[in-house]
């Protein structure tokens, strides 16, 4: 079974959203565990603190790595990697995504305040991950981010692989727009090709538009994808559209 | 008041997260605010479904326009703009999360599935954003990263503006490494210089090790940063290390 566990200050704020829908789900039926770790559980003072001035000066707190590391050997690793949530981590990725989805799980360590002692980081080997080029209030929503984004790819959480083939990032590309029912809304039509029944030329008209969309949108992407092609993990490239 | 108005199938995920710590102090304290809209109570049939299969062919299901419309129709605007998280939009940065913070709040809307009808973006001038390169279940958890990055910001909502202008981001660099007590952690020290008391000193190392980060994990960023120089807000680009 895949394992997440959390490490916060405030632990109660898990699993909140990664409750709803299928995830929820998911967990009830055993595809998933998560358990969380109270840091302020390892404080070494009476007032459950937890952090300390930064060495050298500046505003805020950081959190001290003695007490980290207490709070990160209760946990047992069963091979997970340690990731550390914060924006000078490496940018989350889809491929990095199915690369711990693939694996056993995952241990999260959610920074609050100026962030963590660099020497934890450091003695513990952790990955720092990024989600994004923004700053957060704490690691928390991050963590819930990496979660959610794994979870959904194990086998059986979402109904449709096909789905998951054809979705953001899986070719190298942004989706194609997509559809539905009304046909007119507010005087615009759905696009005749998508209504032909032509599944060759549907299929073209979404490829098209899923260059074009990440082209406009998305220049280094589609630089890479110039370059490097299709991203196709071992499926016969010319196989499917 | 800045004003956050989410729109979405579980509606109860709101606050969760939102509400801890400073975040959730200064809601209390009227800082910012929160509302929500259940997508579903805009379905026009006895089963409240919003969706519909996608025009073309393909799995899973696509949010309708004409109902998202009467929902997203439903909110004041009040002069804010409507976002889409999606791994479709443009990717967010500290820049856009500074403007939307000194705004007067945001809509966000909240897909799930395959996402929405694309006539509905089109339609209502909705701004795609993206949190990252990566797919999540639902836009649910990324409004809160959008959400948590916007109030942090708001004045008064964190405790030290100084604290906000060493962060990542804020010099086009990621942050420098920080350390706190003990002295000495497993053998590693705090470096000798963050001792010193000597401020230009650590101000210059400081900056050194956010430029060496900056530079070994985030070639693009550096590469920004070398053509266009530390990203200033106006300040006096010598006053301040």
């Amino acid at each position: 079974m895949w394992r997440a566990t959390v490490l916060s200050l405030f632990p109660e704020l898990f699993p909140g959203p990664l409750d709803a829908s299928v995830l929820g789900r998911a967990r009830a039926e055993g595809a998933w565990a998560l358990n969380t770790v109270r840091i302020r559980d390892f404080s070494d003072n009476p007032y459950g603190s937890v952090d300390d001035t930064p060495a050298g000066g500046g505003a805020g707190m950081v959190m001290r790595a003695d007490i980290l590391a207490k709070a990160l050997d209760s946990v047992p690793r069963e091979g997970r990697p340690v990731v550390y949530l914060s924006p000078r981590g490496t940018p989350l990725t889809q491929p990095r995504v199915r690369a711990l989805a693939a694996g056993p799980g995952l241990v999260a360590l959610c920074g609050r305040f100026e962030g963590v002692d660099e020497r934890l980081i450091e003695a513990r080997g952790i990955e720092e991950i990024s989600i994004g080029d923004f700053v957060l209030a704490g690691g928390e929503i991050a963590a819930m981010a990496l979660i959610e984004a794994c979870v959904r790819l194990l086998p059986g959480v979402l109904g449709s692989a096909s789905s998951l083939r054809e979705e953001s990032f899986e070719a190298g590309l942004l989706e194609y727009p997509q559809y539905t029912r009304p046909r007119v809304f507010e005087g615009r039509e759905i696009p005749g090709v998508l209504m032909s029944g032509d599944h060759a030329k549907i299929a073209a008209w979404r490829r098209e538009k899923a260059e074009e969309t990440t082209r406009a949108r998305r220049p280094d992407l589609w630089k890479r994808y110039c370059e490097n092609g299709p991203i196709r993990r071992g499926e016969n490239k010319d196989a499917d559209p």
